[in-house]
């Protein structure tokens, strides 16, 4: 007899705030018997705490084991524990919920499962609110009107890149800052766009920081950090 | 005996499908005495098709008629009337819940009455899935990993900056492409992108339509209609 394959599903659960997951994820979730989840060094989960009150009871937690090392991605090798692990399940027909912070496919690490996984499994994506809108709705300011640009651009990036960039947007998202906050900081102040932009740490979680990029004192900043720049014209 | 003065609450009401509206949304809309919206002659509203089902059959409709135009701006004499129709309400206490299509500070008209009112009332902001990531969720290609560049970009813009913008991007969606549809070809032409983009239309939508640029030939795109370009050299 053979046994129909499962579905893994990649859900967003958004940026923090557990009402800001879709009705979608939130419904998947709720009648999940297997959730799978990242977490580093196989302890802590931000996508797993966003989802926590819609996990039933009896739902299997796959934890991911992600060894976290500073400005390096994880090992191949777990993911590729955390792909079979999957497919096990998949295999024997239970669907796979994936709980995956924001949106699935934007900058997640769900990414690398679906590449493990989607070539020899159904797989479903259902997108998330990301932390981007969500730090824009945060700071009270829109993110882009009409004909601007907006352009996300990692920290982690050159300087050189990193200042073209700037230098023609009108609104910018910078991730990832952390520790680049110095080089991050050198540059806007270079293009005199200082006053134009606002950390926003944790939007939407219970202790989200809005602050101007002039009153941060200092050098780094948390993981769950952006910094939005607007240069553009537009009053809005 | 002074009034409370109503809340007014940009909702974002996700890209299409009626499920990826957040927890949030579906009840404050599902609450909501007055719900507000943007329609095209008085007629059309993507918002509230997207949104009926949550709401509720006491809800007073709030329609904001938006004489559209091809190319230009809706006038500001539209947002000044709305504006004042939603001020109206919220002075007698009322909350007044405006439906915005995907997120309210993403390229949303809901900025135009929020520039309005917030300085006057109390104003919140729901953020929302945007069709951005819903199209990458259609086309089932994450939108960016680890250090890529994502670049929106309205295809309305002059072709020389969309070239230039084009030319330094791992990852672009191009939004409002509509009847410059002529124009993006072309640039992605030079630039040899035409088999590395993809066009997205109403994502999430019951009629979803996904496929390469290539196998288009029409000269023009629908206005829910997006370009995903993917320039990267990740594999993922």
């Amino acid at each position: 007899m053979v046994t129909k394959l499962g579905t893994l599903h990649g859900v967003g659960v958004g940026p923090g705030d557990p009402e800001l997951l879709t009705v979608k994820a939130a419904r998947l979730i709720g009648n999940a018997a297997v959730v799978a989840y990242l977490a580093a060094n196989g302890k802590d989960s931000t996508a797993r705490d966003i989802a926590s009150s819609y996990i039933p009871a009896t739902a299997e937690h796959l934890v991911i084991d992600m060894p976290m090392r500073v400005e390096r991605e994880p090992g191949e090798k777990a993911y590729d524990a955390g792909a079979a692990a999957i497919a096990a399940r998949l295999d024997q027909g239970s669907d796979v919920v994936m709980l995956c912070e924001g949106d699935p496919f934007f900058y997640g690490s769900f990414m690398y499962l679906f590449a493990r996984l989607a070539g020899s499994y159904p797989c479903a994506i259902v997108p998330g609110v990301t932390s981007m809108t969500a730090s824009a709705a945060a700071l009270r300011r829109p993110l882009s009107a009409r004909n601007e640009v907006v352009k996300v651009l990692p920290a982690t990036l050159p300087e050189d890149r990193l200042r073209e960039e700037l230098m023609s947007a009108e609104s910018v998202v910078l991730i990832k800052v952390g520790r680049h906050l110095a080089k991050v900081r050198a540059i806007l102040g270079l293009l005199d766009l200082s006053s134009r932009a606002h950390v926003i740490i944790k939007a939407t979680h219970g202790d989200e920081v809005v602050t101007p990029l002039l009153d941060i004192t200092e050098d780094n900043l948390p993981y769950f950090s952006s910094i939005l720049v607007y240069s553009g014209t537009e009053a809005w």
